[in-house]
């Protein structure tokens, strides 16, 4: 087993009617202005915002709002974002949403402890890593994107053309508490509980997926989350007010990107990588879409560089049997189940799914490249993101 | 899904050759003076307590040492270390060993900081909790008592008689960061080993089998854990040099008794309860060799009123096939088989082995039950506890 580090202190606090402890446990982190940071009207209508702003007051907290930030969060939000908290003495960022708005709250912390833009420290692993960060809280809307316990922070550079999506990976930008109610998820369209329940397998899949071996409980606990959100998926969608299944998903979604599922691996996220072009560049693409349809063409690229470990998943997780004369078909037909898997939730797995055509592939490769090559068990330059693209077509 | 919380804070610096990072971490930790607290000679012998003190000295650390820790920490010698460190000014503690020198460690903290006697908080539940330490860190050579990560902290007051041997579970007691590296555990013996594996896998079956459902995720971790254990185990037995099986065992032990594994779950541990009394009146007895003994035995008392839950262990873990017309069935090989792995491993099974006799019964099951029965399914009075000694024989 490689070596690692782990540390993933953020504080959960988990289940129904938690609500009232948000105040009593920001008070207690030495809050005293809070920014309560949300995006659309939903939080507004289910009557989530009203209990949040509730709780701080009865906890003596004064606090500003600020709504409206949009999925993939844009610099230039972040930075009205980082200049209203600095006008109004801010001391705590309370995210209410999903990791669009968590990612704009650690952004904004981010600039408001450091005094720079953050975008400085966006990157894909050259630019220097924030030291200093405003404390941020979520109270969690979305099971999907993991940040709520991450190190990840990723927004959209708006300000370029064309838009950059990157993220700043920093310990620094953990949150310090979270707030999971799974009913707080009931509402959650099909489509966006579909997305969610790919990210999360996709933050354990590209963890798991390295080609490094000798991480026997890690990958045992990735397959745990992976089966677990494979069942809570599909009654989820099913029944979007299972509590139980809802639950399993909010807790899953931390897990899966808290670090517990890369320890003892290198953390390379391709498949991530291959993705963030086209929401940067097709805003209109939910980042879960776009993953549903890349992975599995990524994956038949690649299998062939670790066949036996794409043979475990599959018969671990998707329930294929082991064919010992030849792992390759088991990989294979694991890759299928998982590829039909997300056709029964409603996922799209072709890319004229989200409305890419062959015309429209060649300014995302660019992008994908602008760079270098992705990282992955080959370098994937433009010849082999292209042929992946036809594996997705 | 049962509410819950969950911080799991401590730091883990995992792998080989880290010994050199003791000191900087420390020192970033604000450490100043520091006690390196250890058991028996075994850390000297092994050259890692050199390793351990360099390091401090290339920090620049001044340090104090009192090794001589006993297994199962008796409270006569928290209380020397406590006298010990306010003499020298110590505001750190470093424990280099297993789980009792980690609790030992605990224990002179919460003393340090509280100025209190630790033994007040020693409690089965209805002792104050200390809110106070003096900060602990770890350098693990047992996986087994999870210590490294746990809010736990058993101690063995040996100025009573008989003797009591009891936990402080508070979070204030979690340790601060913890170096694991399995190269230090190669020399712990076929027995030692063998108990840690037990161990690690009570402290994970404790949380699965406490009769509530709904908690698909923890359960499926911590069958994750018991599935990796149950394989490491062997390969570590067969082979105590080998890296990985010591890897996954050691960051097994850490992560089986953090409660991740407990995300709603409640805590009820009857098990460790129906075993401490046997450690406290019988020095001799291991921890984990008492484990080995009772658990099987509790588990065929109380599978009744949990059938299907022991017979999805025994399914998931075991590889028993699951009996739909009888699932007791299932359930009572899971437990069987886990019992010859138990005897495969070279742990006892049988009371006798542990030197226990029906005459000795009386005493220990008058200790057990002395503030009350044992929480379980039903309640464990002396009757029952009789009845679990007979399944024991």
């Amino acid at each position: 087993m490689k070596n690692f580090t782990y540390c993933a202190p953020t504080k959960v606090v988990f289940g129904r009617d938690i609500e009232p402890q948000i105040g009593p446990e920001l008070k207690a982190l030495g809050a005293t202005r809070v920014l309560v940071h949300f995006g659309g009207g939903s939080v507004q209508r289910s009557g989530l915002l009203d209990k949040v702003l509730s709780s701080l007051d009865a906890a003596g907290l004064s606090h500003i709002e600020l709504g409206g930030v949009s999925p993939n969060p844009k610099l230039s939000f972040v930075r009205e974002g980082i200049e209203l908290c600095r006008r109004e003495g801010v001391d705590f960022l309370l995210a209410v949403g999903g990791g669009s708005v968590i990612d704009s709250a650690k952004a904004i912390g981010v600039g408001l402890a450091t005094g720079n833009d953050p975008w400085q420290y966006a990157s894909t692993g050259t630019r220097p890593e924030p030291h200093e960060t405003f404390p941020v809280a979520t109270v969690l809307t979305l099971a999907a994107a993991g940040s709520e316990m991450s190190n990840s922070d990723v927004i959209t550079n708006d300000l370029v053309t064309p838009w950059v999506k990157v993220g700043i990976t920093s310990e620094t930008v953990r949150p310090v508490i979270s707030f999971l109610n799974p009913e707080n998820t009931f509402t959650v369209s099909k489509f966006q509980t579909g997305c969610g329940i790919v990210d999360i397998m996709m933050h354990t899949m590209e963890r798991y997926l390295t080609g490094e071996g000798n991480a026997m409980l890690t990958e045992r606990l990735a397959e745990a989350i992976l089966t677990t959100v494979r069942d809570a998926g599909r009654r989820a969608i099913n029944n979007p007010r299972d509590y139980d299944a809802r639950a399993d998903l909010m807790w899953a979604s931390s897990l899966s990107h808290n670090d517990l599922t890369g320890c003892g691996k290198t953390r390379k996220f391709p498949v991530h990588k291959l993705e963030h072009p086209f929401s940067a560049l097709h805003d209109n693409i939910a980042h879960g879409a776009g993953l549903s349809v890349l992975f599995p063409a990524w994956a038949k690229f690649v299998v062939r560089y670790d066949t036996m470990k794409f043979a475990q998943l599959a018969e671990r997780v998707w329930g294929c049997p082991m064919d010992y004369d030849c792992p390759e078909r088991t990989a294979r037909a694991g890759i299928d189940a998982m590829q039909r898997y997300f056709m029964e939730i409603g996922m799209p797995i072709h890319l004229h799914e989200l409305g890419i055509l062959p015309k429209d592939y060649q300014p995302i490769i660019d992008l994908t490249t602008a760079k270098g090559p992705v990282k992955s068990y080959i370098d994937l330059g433009p010849e082999e993101i292209h042929a992946i693209y036809l594996l997705a077509e």
